[in-house]
């Protein structure tokens, strides 16, 4: 029995993430497919522009057979942080061989070297990125940067446009950084890059079966959308069928969920942090530069999106500030991530839904790891530690606060965090 | 020189309300009408349905010659805190020498009469009092019951029915606690009941030429008004003329603003009460009993309204627990009024707007009075003591989030509380 794992958003689902799904099976002949899938917020530091159940019922649809909530303190987070909580999520399970992913690029030994590069530290590539960064540039490009020099020292056959266009993608920040834990956990998962057929990450083109998850929300955030059925034709020639009646049903009463949705409650927590003089650069991924920018300039703020880009600057990205934003919301801060870091980052897996044909693949899960499987969050908080209990609680603060967010928006309720049971798909 | 003192909510500002400043100036033959307004939160536990700066402007075209603000800490909360802090701000300037008060009955002596039993604490009220308390019933209720019994024993010729009518009223009850807070206060000003003309407090009858401010704020919260126009001829039948340019300019840019707005804010503040185990029963107005009911029942919390309905009770009434969920929402404790209330009510005379031929008060209210006028928000701290800056703090925290509600729901952007100066009539 082979089993191969996935990290995804499905922020929403669309035809490049069944695609991504039938080559996983294809090239790896796997029996089983694991997702390990974001919930309620994503890494760019926003809510998800649809709800964790919403998104797994889409899944289990589309032939995944488990998916696992990757928890908001590695959801919400940039791509080092998140590949580490996901491959440490997906390799504990103790039944995953490959990690498949998309990537502009399905070229393993130059993701392997590009890792290598940055794990090893080679001098080269140190150096440069050292002198970028004191340049002012943000890690991010410093380090695009300080690869692609490596790179051709290493004579690699690619010109710097070409070669840039390859690791700047967010699909190929995500991938190196997947392989970069694999090895770094001594994983024993094979990384299986899979050639993406969609368009890019920020392309809003809609055109033709393939489009970005960034074009689909954009699609629903048009001013002159509402109703569903101006959608509706764009919609079906880029997500599956299988979807449309429950994208349909749920428009308007669960999603679309935005940044600006949370505006007032961001807000309030800068005015208390203001007032109440609280300390901000405790907060996870926060520097003191950044607290004092972000609180310097928090009188101005009116809304979620808007301040973002007050705050934003060429070292600190707009991804960066919304999540820090989103952890004061939450609470979340660097003791939190390090604990959650010395005692193996992961404490639970929890179950959002499964196709009842793989129901062995729990029972494999079970057999093979001894961490918990959470099936229903009210048993949770007895099996678990301290630290777990924390891992989850923040979970659950977050998710009842989108919930509330969500009904404020729509005027619809929806059940509790406690009341949904795993999904559970039954052909 | 005559003063006369009101104290009001004009939310929003009505013919009833312009009768009533009339009939002040006319009955007292005063030069000046001060009026200590409630800020953006109101008695019964809600934000103001129209923000301040807004009712000030109307009330200064209506012949209020010096608007004040009644702190937060007072506006929101039960009848006699209410009265106690604004009789207290009216008192401390120096220069008032009546205060007016509609009522639903203008026999002073009957008010005096209760107001006596009520501080004398009369065995025969007090014993009532204790025995309508232990049968479940509400504070308020009981008072008014022991009244009546009190009063009957005194041989006021009345029938429980027309007592009843007379004390149970909001403005009565109000009306009443003016009066016993000048009593205890020592205060010199002269209480002058003034008898309404216009509907009851909680009357929805729009006919005529007087209707109350719950109604004018149902009239706008009718589902089928899309435009001003809707309730435009309704409107102007029961407020001044001078008003109608103002509401349709400011509708649906600042206002309405009703206590649904903050749902995801009060919630969220639940939601980590209740992940932090935090103590709630140190808030202003709780009990320890109320502190459990809110607590247990939080998780059902969905939206503010529904949440107050699902929480009230014959001893807990819904106004009580509406204002607790905003003491939590900025952190407003029995420390800090029973502090307040240990140093004289009032640090600082907010001036929120005045009439420009009526400058020599303010000459007047500076020479009698050592509490600072407030003027300019900005440089307002550095004259104020620790505990005043506290006072300051917590209304300022509650308009920095009651403008961020606003601009959330009209996606109007409106000037920061300290880019406010204080409006001017210049006639």
């Amino acid at each position: 029995m082979k089993t191969v794992g996935i990290i995804a958003e499905f922020n929403p689902f669309h035809n490049g993430h069944a695609y991504l799904i039938e080559k996983a099976r294809e090239l790896t002949n796997a029996d089983h497919v694991i997702v390990v899938m974001s919930g309620n917020f994503v890494q760019r530091g926003a809510p998800a522009f649809m709800d964790k159940f919403t998104r797994t019922a889409i899944a289990l649809e589309n032939n995944v057979d488990l998916v696992l909530e990757l928890p908001v303190c590695y959801s919400m987070s940039s791509a080092a942080y998140f590949a580490t909580g996901a491959v440490a999520t997906l390799d504990k399970l103790n039944v995953v061989d490959y990690l498949c992913f998309g990537c502009e690029n399905d070229n393993l030994d130059l993701l392997n070297l590009i890792a290598d590069i940055i794990i090893d530290e080679d001098e080269c590539y140190s150096e440069a990125l050292q002198s970028y960064l004191k340049t002012g540039m943000s890690f991010s490009r410093s380090r695009e940067n300080a690869i692609i020099k490596s790179l051709s020292l290493r004579g690699v056959n690619m010109s710097s446009d070409e070669l840039s266009l390859i690791i700047s993608s967010p699909n190929s920040i995500l991938a190196i950084e997947y392989i970069i834990s694999i090895r770094k956990s001594g994983s024993k998962m094979v990384p299986v890059p899979i050639k993406r057929l969609d368009k890019g990450y920020h392309s809003s083109d809609l055109d033709g079966h393939f489009a970005s998850a960034s074009a689909i929300r954009k699609l629903f955030g048009g001013k002159s959308i509402f109703t569903f059925n101006n959608v509706k034709e764009t919609l079906s020639d880029i997500v599956p069928a299988n979807c449309m009646e429950l994208l349909e049903n749920e428009y308007k009463k669960t999603y679309p969920i935005v940044s600006d949705d949370f505006s007032p409650l961001v807000g309030n927590e800068l005015i208390k942090a203001r007032y109440n003089n609280t300390e901000t650069n405790n907060l996870f991924d926060i520097t003191d530069d950044l607290a004092n920018r972000i609180s310097n300039l928090s009188g101005s703020y009116e809304a979620f999106d808007s301040f973002v880009n007050t705050c934003n600057s060429s070292i600190f990205t707009s991804s960066r500030i919304s999540r820090i934003l989103f952890y004061l919301l939450f609470n979340y801060t660097k003791d939190d991530y390090f604990t959650f870091k010395d005692e193996g980052y992961v404490y639970y897996f929890r179950v959002l839904g499964f196709n009842k044909a793989h129901n062995s693949l729990l029972t494999e899960i079970k057999t093979n790891s001894d961490i918990p499987l959470i099936t229903k969050i009210s048993n949770a908080f007895s099996v678990l530690s301290e630290n777990g209990k924390r891992m989850l609680s923040i979970n659950m603060m977050a998710d009842e606060i989108y919930r509330l967010v969500s009904i404020d928006k729509y005027n619809f309720s929806i059940p509790k965090e406690q009341q949904y049971g795993v999904i559970i798909k039954d052909e």
